[in-house]
């Protein structure tokens, strides 16, 4: 309840109005547990749609490190790994979710948070020619975020690229898409859901930094990808006896485009605080063109904004200066993107 | 969206409408993520003065399996297990979730979903005596449910005697409480927030299952008995990152008695049908006072009464007879109750 | 060293002295690694042969509760369990290996230490039946120890019997053999290792009870069934650099017969102590036909027979009687069985 | 059973002879089974001894991987990972076994193989300062290989300065002593045994590559730093049943200075060798100065060389050269390194 303006992070108010007006509606009606009621069956077959899947599994679960460790715990054997950048969110920021369901993290240098082809590529050909490798963990999977937690993209292009070396390499491709909604929404974005769900083995849809109170939609493209996974979700502790609370929500975020309209409000506000920044004169060390912004500032700059901004710390650089990250969300005015500006 | 009477379970709705309302009237407040709200604090506070413990350490997850798994993972070294009851929901319906973090549940027989202090002890003595234990999972924990899984409950002396017994072998005291609002709410409980506060290393508060949309409070009376479990909560994949939807529904349940308000109403109202049963004529097969009822039924009963109320089937009899499972909540009308006696 | 008759267990020496002069003829010898050398490949064909089955996948482990781990997390998928008899050896005595594996022991009542056919299609059946079966685990294996830890023995027909249930079930059937030798070599045995390979999916080949130092021999009748093995084996630690010492071991049991005449001086051995208890009127509390004799004594008679005899303690009678356990191996002479039976 | 000149690793051959012969000698004792036995006692006295910790906690596991995952899935708590070089053998050769425990291995970068007292207090300090590092896994055990994979060496102050970092930080010291007779051995050592007994909470002393059978002694300097550790060992299935086995080769390898003397000669003929390299011109593209010797080769020299000697591939370097590892041992006979060095 701080009276700072604020950019901290995309998950710090409730939901957007038509989430809770949705809840709202239908709080007395009685139905199914566990994902089984109509709401998450609506909102399933809209994303099967958005998707263009007709066949796509699809689970509802609470968070993204949650469905991190669940779907790669089912599509990971024993012997193999997940490959992920050394920034990835599931090498550094999950407190070892990965590890304590028993599989190695394999990490790779990225390029402002991205993996490429070829470093993958060259991942899976040093595993086959080492003579060793019986002894060492099979890269099974490779994990990537859309959008990185850089805020930067993925092309069409590159995924496809990554796709293929995947298939070629009989690895499966998993997508966290935690913040999916502003890559979707991005201009310069190329990549839409039916390319996702062409070229990925699972890949989730982010709602609670989306604008829902919580949820994160895990789409199978193919059926058969991960066996029992309703066995597994409830193994990891992921699934909601109330299982309507995430399919209402999704079903309103795949609603009247709401989950679009969501991402693209967002990423204006981003652009119009990037070309003040710009126009300012402020440097912005990595080139991100979704809801997160980053400003590279002077310590004493960074503490005086800080006083009236909620931003998040992001790195030290060398040269002394501190990198901060200012995201929006669909709770973001164009008055407070006005105030920021002023304030810079 | 069923036009039965719905006595299927309690958790077929949504929130009582308390919580929704301040769900939605702080929706647009900016807060910080992870718990750190201070809506969450305020919950913590009004329930450390629940459970009269100011300095109890509390934490908010999603569900009672995530819970479950993730307490008993704090609490349990690598060479110890879990003492349950054979029909606990750690043992049966928690898809091996306790086994998936590495630990094995040592199960018990029970007598109406119950654990005697004197099994619990005699599984101790069992284990010290034994000279192959060094090869043999040690007890460290002993899991109760209240009430239990047959809806019935542990009185404060039977409470007392298991935490005796539990001290005196140095192993942990936990209990479930998914549905503790019903058993603080039945008028022959004697067992109170601060018994278990004073008699258990660890137990949860049940909002799931007692009128939130989500959400398990977990108390620790005795602050280090977790260390670091806040990496342990992420780790698991329970750390919500809006943690204020779970922070304000708790807050709201324990404001002006609503917690135990929610109990109160559904216990009458599973009284009420078992005044009714019992004048009818029919055979209650459990003692379970709390908002369970279950009663047991011929095939052709059964089936008849199912078309008008959704039941829960709980067991075949021996005989041949259905055990049905009838559940109350805050969303159960008098008038519901008053349908369901003269469909019986 | 002590001077006491040795009938504690089967693993209270060395190794059979044959074992030993070929461990020692071959030492200086320069070998692969891993179990690639020649040794192990043909100690390896010699199973093969023995098993009937050209195209089995043989591995050499150290030790039974570490073939048990290995081989039931390479079996077992996430979502599955192993159904066990509740006194079998993974459900008591290996310290939890199984769960810390993250997998279930679904135990059942046993008969002599054996599972029927019937009880596991029961428990199949149960599983099938539950509407809440998706949130348990579901079985996945059989584990049965042939002979059992009680000494007795499936029959071929209650073998077959049990591999019918698991086929018609799709689940996998693993037999622990670590006192194999001593099954095969009892006169009423009618279950042989082509048997074993044509009705289970994975079994293995006891060593370190039955004259080896150390080894024990995993059988994959059909290949495929454990997929990179190799890598499971390397990750459970179960890996020898120096494979050899295992490979020599079941190079030379399986050269001669020496694994059939170790196992057959074993129960002749037992058989001579059975008979000798039988005619001295002392009662033998189960029929166990192996190399292991059971005998209930008077407390008094136990101990004074303890200070001659090293025996293993067994279990205590309702009626104050203890029953002793006098196991047989390799390095039991006719004498010490006759000084034995003089002891009686 | 190669006509080759053997140089491939320290593990091609059975065991020292005085340990073959010892085995030998006592194969018709009986003795008590799991490590209770009188040698394996009289050996942890020796090496109490040579450590100088009367008060030392020693078991015998079988080999290095597991003995690594047994170690350090007793020391690391659910929140804590394992620090170590990115080349360390727990990070790269050893299949995941310590994720497939449930923790994370916190690569750092190496030089010589070697991690320096600085990066590890970087790595603390970066963490500490972490606001997000309750999200994170905690450094709670450093691992290091004393020889390295590189066949290094750690200084005294080296170890010195790294133990202080780990005591001033909380934090466990653990080391991997594989091939520890031949850093033992080496004339610029200068890091006994009771060095690492004051400065390491664990280490193991290894047996499998240093003359025995398998076996590797882990030392716990101060009891309580692993309490139920016998457990531990048997959940991790690393207990032996003829836990002689091991208890008589280390007890063989600490009398008449046996370890040391196997550690000797192998680094004189390594010496022999590294000096021949010299004479000749040819680059050692590492400085190591234990049992491993590393020499840079063209691909035509290599393979030539290759015909007539088992030699380990170690590398390709960017110049097109390729590095070899050439190992010796126990078995390594004067004869064979002159015949070595005429080939080169």
């Amino acid at each position: 309840m701080s009276e700072k303006l604020c950019f901290a992070s995309d998950y710090m108010e409730g939901a957007h109005p038509a989430i809770m007006r949705r809840l709202l509606e239908t709080n007395l009606e009685h139905t199914a547990g566990y994902g089984l009621d109509e709401y998450s069956e609506s909102a399933r077959e809209k994303i099967r749609a958005a998707c263009q899947v007709p066949e796509a599994d699809i689970y509802f679960l609470v968070g993204g490190t949650q469905t991190n460790a669940t779907v790669l715990g089912a599509l990971l054997r024993p012997w193999q790994g997940v490959v992920a950048a050394d920034t990835g969110h599931i090498a550094v920021h999950e407190a070892g979710a990965i590890e304590f369901g028993g599989h190695k993290v394999l990490t790779l240098p990225q390029k402002d948070g991205k993996l490429s082809a070829e470093a993958i590529a060259r991942c899976v050909d040093t595993y086959r020619k080492d003579e060793t490798r019986d002894h060492m963990v099979m890269p099974g999977t490779v994990y990537l975020s859309q959008p990185t937690e850089y805020g930067t993209l993925y092309s069409l292009a590159e995924l496809e690229a990554i796709s293929a070396v995947c298939r070629g390499a009989g690895m499966r491709l998993y997508v966290d898409g935690a913040r999916l909604a502003y890559a979707l929404a991005t201009p310069e974005n190329d990549v839409t859901l039916p390319d996702l769900a062409r070229l990925c083995d699972a890949f989730y849809i982010g709602g609670t930094k989306c604008g829902a109170l919580l949820g994160e939609a895990v789409v199978f493209p193919r059926p058969d990808v991960a066996p029992h996974f309703f066995t597994i979700v409830k193994q990891h502790g992921a699934l909601l006896a109330k299982g309507r609370v995430a399919g209402i929500q999704f079903d309103t975020l795949f609603t009247d485009g709401l989950y679009d309209a969501i991402g693209k409000s967002a990423v204006e506000a981003a652009d119009r605080i990037r070309a003040a920044l710009d126009a300012k004169g402020y440097i912005q060390p990595f080139v991100a063109p979704t809801n997160q912004v980053f400003v590279a500032l002077d310590p004493e700059k960074a503490e005086a904004l800080s006083r009236r901004v909620e931003m998040g710390f992001w790195e030290n650089l060398p040269d002394g200066r501190v990198v901060m990250r200012l995201a929006t969300s669909w709770a973001t005015t164009g008055k407070d993107v006005g105030a920021l500006i002023e304030a810079l």
